[in-house]
């Protein structure tokens, strides 16, 4: 077992904080003639995995750039990240209980090759994903069919967290290519209408139930998966006909006589990290096809290599990370819009959220110390050109700003498009995206001091061909080395998530004053809670 | 016509500074035990329109309190607000050119009495409110039917911004109360793939599409118009059966030729302000019918009316907007997350991003001048429990963190629930909505680091019965009052937006790139687009 823990350097010890300390003191000046030049444009670009990233508009030059290369040397971010897909534990905190697990993302697509980087979770891989196109085959040759006899043609997806975030922006990325007469629904929230609202709309008797939780134990997804029984129950239907189950092995959702089918879920993958194992892939199996699920492997996995690649130009996230250092760390910003011009990506900034601010708003070190820096910034983001029309104010005139990160695709996904005055609707989108990140580097003066546009404000361009099953397997896996290597040079655990937990506790406790009154007893000597419940009149 | 402008006077000018700025230097610790008491949790709670808001989880005591009621007193925010409702040209900067507007979104709501505060505009208001009225009652006594003789069963609203955000995010919060075998969808991104989508799944036969403009002019919305046409004559449908305008009186749009019916938006409703203007009630009126209408207009004009007082603890838009300056230029906290415990409040911040930084992320002051101090936060969030399993990690354990406003209802839409545990759905979600709140600011101590929580990070809570028509329209006018309210008190025009201009303006010059080539002309002498498109390999 690779260890991995003596690369647990402090952000605080790399000498290029110095140097990149004194470069952030007079930062490039985006603003003037001169500075924003074609020739600027053309040579701050990197590519990899299919993906060009243009940043030209950061405040960065040459100097910057070596001095964020010896940042990522000096931490051993990519020996770290070559650790992880090797099976290091690399999820724990030295000295301190924690979770003491290997981070075997990667392993789910590391199925191209005979000599997968960790052998045993890529065996395991295997196996699921053999059984994944055994259902998928019996599906598609009509062996597994409805009880009266159909096809099904409609599968929910109840999960939460992980288990609903990147599966559903991967769905709703990738739906265009979807079955004829197949279409996926999803049950996330413990709120009652959401399942409410999901159930009122489709006919349970063609739709297939996907239960994901790897505990087993997820209240909100156990709360749900009851409801959805209930629901097929008053229909007359048997759920064993049509409920499947992603969860542990071993785990309470772990019984053949509930589910059809079962998936499993290994320790070694977070849930955030979890939209490329049985987590996304049976869901998306359903929708797009095995050759789609392996199109999406295939394109994740392709970044996972190039991910290892020592050299920022070549390594997009890699790239991505230390842009995302030079602007939280030494120029100070505190959030990160990411602004995807595809509307299919609709929530693809909704599961970046969880990925980076789960993974990375940390405050203790690998050590088990209080960090002396900052770490993961706010993540947020809608599609453009939609948030030109809305917020993109604030980011051109607030007294706040945010670095901003633009994703854009040459080719539409359903290439129907109409030019009107001479452009398509695709070219007015890219020629919106590009103009936005130009607009924020180089500002504009007016005597009018309310049309002034300060400029001075960093944003990143990520652009590839298509938005496809291989391209947003290969954004996924950028975004996923992104956090991982930020996470590795801030000295953190990205791997974790304790701070989930004193809400959840405190959540129990003002339950037991619900569950109490529902069982007769005396209410539990609790008055701040008590208090709470009268204050909001809830009890 | 009410000037308003003898009432802009700077931020910095108020005498409550000083003192702010002293009690700022050692906000209240919320963690030791004794303070946040059961007391405190009920007496730190104000009431109006319906909502209670619980603010237990800000940082402050009553001397601070004290002190943003004489902020507000000095600022005359609510003497401002009232001046805008009787017709105050408050859109506008003093001494340089601005769109010099009055600013009478209430007006939309000012319909229930004989006595509106601006008789003009609210008799505009009424004659489309009358027209409305007319064209569901054709609907619904099936005058109005398609020219195959069946009902209209969807509408596709057709706009962006402020005519997409509001109105979409009212339709999602209320389509628990839709009329049966009615539905809407949304057209909004200049992105082909979608209206590709939208236009793949629906029978157009029988669908509306309401196209909303106020100028007629707007590239993505005439696009996206253009596109749906064309998906109509393709389907052997004369378009002129099918569309309803949304648009200003004497607009290219305004042209009875080609809607079955128009509708008329005015000058004095900036586009983030119209959810409550024909711009969503069009919409929302063949979703809901007339009386699903008038009870959204009912509670915004009732939240409207609370708006006007000039107590913090009885007015939830002033206190909420005070609670925000506190944070923001106080304590110094630079985002908010806004944190819906409803499913059925998806969209709700996405509307309350445009609302908010649209209006005041600005930079110049009503007088002209560069501000000295921070206009708007950064806004973002989802829907609770799903975020408790995504980005609340960063809110509770981050080195950055956000100052939190939930949003709860005590019942449930759909009033389906199931007990598990001894607890409803509904429990659970109030619960751990309530739990947040406290976690939040009460924190933790743990002998393992990893596992402590610092705490002192403020929220607030805002708790109505149930989503319905009347309180959504209480909340979005609620909201439209405090972001109007911190502008008045910031000295900003939070009803322009000039930011946006820049960025359209080099997306033209991209375009003309584009438009060249297609018309055979030379290309631009636009040496810099150029190289921004060649680098990105998109010419």
């Amino acid at each position: 077992m690779v260890k991995g823990d003596e690369l647990f350097a402090d952000f605080s010890s790399f000498p290029a904080q110095a140097k990149l300390r004194e470069l952030a003191a007079s930062p490039l000046d985006l603003r003037p003639a001169g500075v924003v030049t074609p020739e600027r444009i053309g040579a701050y670009r990197a590519r990899g995995g299919g993906f060009d990233l243009l940043f030209f508009g950061q405040r960065l030059d040459e100097e910057v750039l070596n001095a964020l290369q010896e940042l990522a040397d000096q931490s051993r971010a990519v020996a770290q990240f070559t650790a992880m897909r090797q099976g290091a534990v690399l999820n724990r905190i030295e000295g301190f209980a924690s979770e003491n697990r290997q981070v075997l993302h990667c392993s789910c697509r590391d199925v191209f090759s005979s000599r997968p980087r960790e052998p045993q979770s890529a065996g395991q891989v295997r196996a699921e994903l053999e059984k994944l196109r055994l259902f998928l085959t019996d599906l598609e040759q009509g062996r597994l069919i409805t009880p009266q006899g159909e096809p099904y043609t409609g599968m929910i997806q109840v999960g939460i967290g992980g288990s609903d975030l990147g599966p559903r922006a991967l769905y709703l990325a990738l739906k265009a290519y979807a079955r004829p007469g197949r279409r996926v629904d999803f049950i996330s929230n413990v709120d009652p209408d959401d399942a409410a609202a999901v159930l009122g709309r489709l006919d349970l008797s063609r739709t297939l139930v996907n239960v994901v939780s790897k505990s087993g134990t997820t209240l909100e997804t156990l709360a749900n998966e009851e409801l959805v029984r209930q629901a097929y129950r008053r229909a007359g239907l048997r759920p064993e006909d049509y409920f499947v189950a992603v969860t542990g092995q071993g785990s309470p959702m772990d019984n053949p006589r509930n589910y059809l089918r079962s998936f499993y879920m290994f320790d070694y993958i977070g849930g955030r990290y979890s939209a490329t194992s049985m987590v996304g892939l049976v869901m998306l199996g359903f929708a797009l096809g095995y050759d789609g699920v392996m199109a999406i492997l295939r394109g994740a996995h392709g970044m996972d290599e190039v991910a290892q690649e020592g050299d920022l130009r070549r390594n997009p996230a890699l790239l991505l990370a230390l842009l995302g250092i030079w602007n939280r760390n030494f120029l100070g910003y505190e959030s990160l819009a990411v602004l995807p011009y595809s509307q299919a990506l609709v929530r693809f900034a909704a599961h970046l959220q969880q990925l980076d601010m789960e993974s990375n708003g940390k405050s203790v070190s690998r050590r088990g110390r209080e960090l002396a820096w900052q770490s993961g910034p706010i993540v947020w983001g809608e599609p453009g050109t939609n948030g030109q029309h809305a917020f993109y104010q604030l980011l051109h005139q607030g007294t706040g700003l945010a670095p901003a990160e633009f994703i854009g695709f040459r080719q539409s996904q359903y290439q129907q498009d109409l030019v009107i005055q001479d452009t398509s609707a695709q070219e007015k989108l890219l020629a919106n995206l590009l103009a936005q990140s130009l607009a924020l580097a180089v500002g504009q003066a007016d005597d009018n001091p309310n049309r002034r546009f300060p400029g001075n404000r960093p944003s990143s361009i990520l652009l590839a061909d298509r938005l496809t099953p291989e391209s947003m397997g290969a954004l996924l896996a950028l975004y996923e080395a992104k956090v991982v290597l930020q996470g590795f040079i801030w000295n953190i655990n990205s791997f974790d998530q304790e701070g989930v937990q004193l809400g959840k506790r405190l959540a129990n406790r003002l339950l037991a004053h619900y569950a109490a009154g529902r069982r007769g007893q005396p209410p539990p000597a609790d008055p701040l809670g008590r208090a709470l419940l009268e204050a909001a009149a809830v009890l």
